[in-house]
């Protein structure tokens, strides 16, 4: 990395932060310039223009996410481990300090389901790779006969995604000291449904055996 | 109603509308004055401050909520048809025409839960009301006979919570055209495990009567 990499990272990771607690739309080559005693020209040789700016704010949450969250989750062992590895990580993702305001996908979900342009886009792809990655996780704990085989893989993906927005809520708007608790209880609920014979068929199976 | 009571009204109700699209930061006094051809010491005379304004766009949010969802969800059957009406009353809400990027609660979560103050407070006040609302219709759904006795009324409620969460997400963000089928099937697997005998006791039952 050049000194003019190394600046452009350093000014990305504060951007980044900053994205988490006021919004990618107060991230402004402006304030940047204020927060780190930067020139406005200087900025604009990085970045260009604001949209471009944002953009790789969330390309580097994005790398974040992956390296933080996605990799070391493959070091779990296949099936419903990894899935509950991805699950406790993408919590822990939610605190890091990097990330003062939360998760960034979570906020700019909000931010931007109203706002057409490249930035939404990107950030609707990314968080359909997301739901993918949930669901592919399903798959491999089906192939490992951890789940039934007629669970709906994006349905399940779903709901994961769902009980992590709940968490989100619950620890950073209502600060509930039972956050973590209620998100455990409910993904516990889903994997218990998701592991178990349906009660319908248990019953026919065991008509069948007696 | 005087003639300033209904200026005033009419105010709130685009301020109510602007803040589900820009957030509640960008209802200020000279936006309003600027929208709605006002002048700016006239907005002062109704709202003293930004923070008065945004303090009763949410109590309109919160009146309209009480409108729409929870009062008419008590003409439904005691039990689970209510909670049904509530969520599915919830869902509506979030599309309301008065609504255009969605629900209030939801967007301002995001906006206000680094932001501490009046406001937040407030905000967190009303979703504790939400949360006791969903836990109250569920505790009903226990005494109607509908709902297993040893089911968790508040993780019940955050459980349904996610759901609308999940919802939100997946229809504003995403655009995805099964966004309710998704919330629909989360909800029915949801109310189907707080319905019946847990399998295992189900199955000590059958054991005991043959």
């Amino acid at each position: 990395m050049g000194k003019g990499d190394l600046t452009r990272q350093a000014i990305l990771e504060h951007a980044l932060g900053l994205a988490t607690r006021v919004g990618l739309g107060g991230v402004t080559i402006g304030q940047l310039a204020s927060d780190l005693g930067l020139s406005k020209s200087g900025l604009f040789a990085h970045f260009q223009s604001k949209e471009a700016l944002q953009l790789q704010v969330l390309e580097l949450a994005s790398s974040r996410f992956v390296d933080t969250v996605l990799r070391p989750s493959l070091a779990a062992p296949r099936g419903e481990p990894r899935l509950r590895e991805m699950m406790e990580r993408w919590r822990e993702w939610s605190h890091l300090h990097a990330l003062p305001g939360g998760c960034l996908f979570v906020a700019a979900a909000i931010e931007l389901d109203d706002q057409p342009g490249p930035t939404r886009d990107r950030l609707v792809a990314l968080q359909k790779d997301w739901l993918d990655a949930l669901a592919h996780g399903v798959r491999v704990a089906i192939d490992e006969g951890h789940f039934r085989a007629d669970l709906d893989p994006m349905q399940f993906a779903h709901d994961l995604n769902a009980i992590a927005l709940g968490y989100h809520w619950s620890s950073r708007l209502m600060r509930d000291p039972q956050a973590h608790q209620r998100a455990v209880n409910a993904f516990e609920a889903l994997v218990a449904a998701a592991r178990k014979t349906p009660p319908v068929r248990a019953a026919r199976t065991r008509a069948r055996a007696s």
